[in-house]
């Protein structure tokens, strides 16, 4: 099954979904953007992510594209013709695309919306076996890392400069201290105790992030908000990372150095365990309200 | 004659011109652009602008999407078939579309090169002769400002914020000095004496800029590069601001405060017509460098 896209009120393959050059998304970066985890083909935190979408579009001083119901069915009818069983929704609000390029948004523009899915295995990857590696770079980014925007050009320089050091990930890092992963948000544990960077306009407002840390603290594991520096990450006795498809994911590796025995710690582990319970279940109780079993 | 575009090889109207939805343009702001003015047909201080397409692009770690000689010919093919006299040619690289949206770019990707035209009035315009309005605002953008890249979202927001207090451009201001406009460079007069900021990573080095400074220093101007704040500007004997559209443009209220009477500056009025007199001159020797004629 071929991935579908919705693009502006057409729904088709995605190797065929395109938009005017005009777009304000790709003259100005001037749109917002989501990424919805499929499991078992239902949508995991829906909730969550349309509510970060809404604070994103309102920041950048737009209204919904659609109304929120909308959105969502379009988002329930994407999984139904394309059989998602497991990937993600990609969703992108732009300011649309006007008669002329003028850096000033002009009022009637209507904004783009272009949906997409992708097939890709989220739970069960080699890579939350064995953990990852990651790289510090500096973070070049803009002031406002709290909106979710497609002004990506940073986390993309980060990711190269990583990937070319052999790593999978980017650590940005400002002021001495992590400020978060170039797609993630960076963690470490020191004892019983989960360690992340509190929430402001240097980072982004994970989902991931979020849940996980509730999540931790029903199990009676205390979650600490502050920024932490490279070296302590790796005297860490764990160090991991979550987003939407990576889910928990195990930092094995900084900067060439390994956290304790290079191996997944047993927190990390478990949390990412949790996590995946929490997304089934959430993808289960989304799919059976939509009405669509799962 | 409706606008044309060039789109990865083909010929079109611009309102016909589209990009696949997976353009690292649109999905990452994974891109730079240049805008090329044209006057009497011809392309204004046109090797500037290849200069500097060929530093953006290396500073993201690409090559050139086509040999610099085919993209001034389609520079050269664009203004023939599309008959422009005046306006300007926007030409944007991104990285391309991939089979799927991953931050980390692919060496088997091809870059995407589109350009369009687009008439507009550049030389005669009732701005020049009433100077515009300007407001500052804070610099929100990232640290890679002498990349001309499509992130443009704090631009366009500052633009907004500018807009909605009644003036056409914003000075971006950071640590209390003016870096420089949404879309130009900022200058200043204080007696015989032109300001404006040196180059580095935090703002774009302006071709226009570079020809006024040039043509300003032949003519036994002094230009003093530093950078210079909003009372300063206030409280300056002229202002203006240079980009490849607006040429040398006067600001005549900053903040709501008037420069001096409120009107264009002499030595500002001069250098506008000096610089349309050399970008008249350079349209003209590379129209006939190109057997145009013009």
């Amino acid at each position: 099954m071929p991935e579908l896209a919705y693009v502006n009120g057409e729904m088709l393959a995605l190797d065929e979904a395109k938009i005017s050059v005009l777009d304000r998304g790709f003259l100005f970066a001037d749109g917002v953007y989501e990424v919805v985890t499929v499991l078992g083909g239902g949508l995991v935190d829906f909730s969550a992510h349309m509510a970060r979408l809404e604070r994103s579009l309102a920041e950048i001083g737009m209204a919904w594209p659609a109304p929120p119901e909308r959105i969502a069915d379009l988002h329930r009818r994407l999984l139904e013709r394309s059989r998602l069983d497991e990937g993600y929704i990609y969703l992108q609000v732009t300011r649309g695309a006007a008669a002329a390029r003028d850096f000033l948004p002009q009022q009637e523009t209507e904004p783009s919306l272009v949906m997409f899915t992708c097939a890709k295995t989220v739970a069960d990857v080699p890579a939350a076996r064995d953990g990852i590696a990651v790289a510090s770079v500096p973070d070049l980014r803009w002031v406002r890392r709290d909106i979710k925007s497609v002004g990506l050009l940073a986390q993309v320089l980060a990711k190269r400069e990583a990937h070319g050091r052999g790593c999978q990930e980017a650590w940005m890092v400002q002021d001495g201290m992590v400020t978060e992963g170039g797609s993630s948000t960076a963690f470490i544990v020191c004892g019983r105790e989960i360690v992340t960077r509190q929430n402001s306009t240097a980072i982004l407002p994970g989902c991931t992030r979020r849940a996980v840390q509730a999540l931790a603290e029903e199990r009676g594991v205390d979650v600490e908000e502050r920024p932490f520096s490279i070296a302590e990450a790796q005297a860490a006795d764990e160090a991991f990372l979550t987003s939407a498809t990576n889910l928990v994911m195990p930092v094995v590796r900084i900067d060439g150095q390994a956290i304790r025995d290079g191996r997944p710690g047993p927190l990390t582990l478990r949390l990412r365990q949790i996590y995946l319970e929490f997304a089934r279940e959430s993808a289960l109780q989304e799919a059976r309200a939509a009405g669509r079993g799962a």
